[in-house]
């Protein structure tokens, strides 16, 4: 089977939610499986100047129109929330925590994270939520309260944060299949004919 | 029959000329037309604080790569011009001066221009170029060198981009449909389901 496909994610980006109620199934109908990357998109800005989309003027009233529409096209639920960025800091960590001993669980508890905050419009900022919110997957609260304020998981999102810069991640979503860079959730169209060719 | 689609774009802006290969013909299939309006898309950046594509760290080599796909995907021409991106103001002055008395030869003139940019790399930024590109479609060179000189024509693509900021637009592609707003060459599939729906 061919390498794992990568998806890189901010926890707190609207695009990135679109993109992961599909990614999976995307790569599955290729045979694919589907790495999953939460990332702090903040650090990416600090080197391209970007900035949070919904503090643009023009463009971040734009952007709130395109997620609404986007929610009814892709027949997702969307609530946008307040507040609206916020730091993902202990949900990524609680991930990559998880990761490393249940794969398919971390994808779950990321599933279950952006469902609260862009489906439900809930803040999932507090560590305390984001120890809720592992719970009914089978994760002990305590343990996970615990782990988030680890140095070394805190390193862990630090570093995989740093490796996503080097391969070239600057968004959210950000799809890289055998090296090649796919950056959007509207990229999908292009995934799909990029799978299906194995290249151009 | 329905008002015109608003299709606002800079003529230095790989994903406006895209998306110029594709508007007509989608409009066409549900019974619209399209007004084309070549904007100054530098105007657009002061407001939200953006920077050319090519510039922007990570970015840049990304869109490289993808205007590259999107060439091949999309099967239309496609060269990376060197110097990119240009100063076209004398060819979006031209546009203006061109389409109020001949709207569909002020398009063929914006499809050339486009063309000899994008599809085959050359720089389009001098009035001499702009003169060599609409004479083959009829128009006078003298007459044009002179109409971009003259002042109110200078005018009117300053007015035109203003109003296109008023309109909510800061980027290119730019499409308005009835007021609805639709970001970029890859929103086309959204800009169908809109128009075939007449709304959600």
């Amino acid at each position: 089977m061919s390498d794992p496909i990568k998806f890189y994610f901010d926890l707190s980006s609207p695009y990135g939610y679109f993109a992961a109620q599909k990614i999976d199934a995307i790569a599955a109908d290729f045979d694919r499986d589907v790495v999953w990357k939460p990332i702090m998109l903040g650090a990416a800005m600090q080197v391209t100047g970007g900035q949070p989309l919904a503090t643009i003027p023009l463009k971040g009233d734009y952007c709130k129109r395109d997620w609404e529409r986007l929610a009814v096209y892709m027949d997702v639920p969307w609530t946008l929330p307040d507040p609206f960025p916020i730091a993902t800091l202990a949900a990524s960590r609680a991930f990559y925590w998880l990761t490393d001993d249940d794969e398919a669980l971390a994808k779950n508890f990321a599933i279950a994270a952006y469902d609260k905050y862009f489906g439900q419009g809930a803040d999932i900022s507090d560590a305390a939520v984001v120890a809720d919110l592992a719970a009914p997957l089978g994760v002990d609260r305590e343990a996970l309260l615990a782990a988030i304020q680890e140095p070394e998981n805190k390193q862990r999102l630090k570093d995989e944060t740093q490796a996503a810069l080097d391969a070239g991640v600057f968004g959210s979503p950000f799809i890289i299949i055998d090296g090649e860079q796919f950056w959007g959730a509207d990229r999908f169209w292009m995934i799909r004919r990029w799978l299906k060719s194995g290249g151009w």
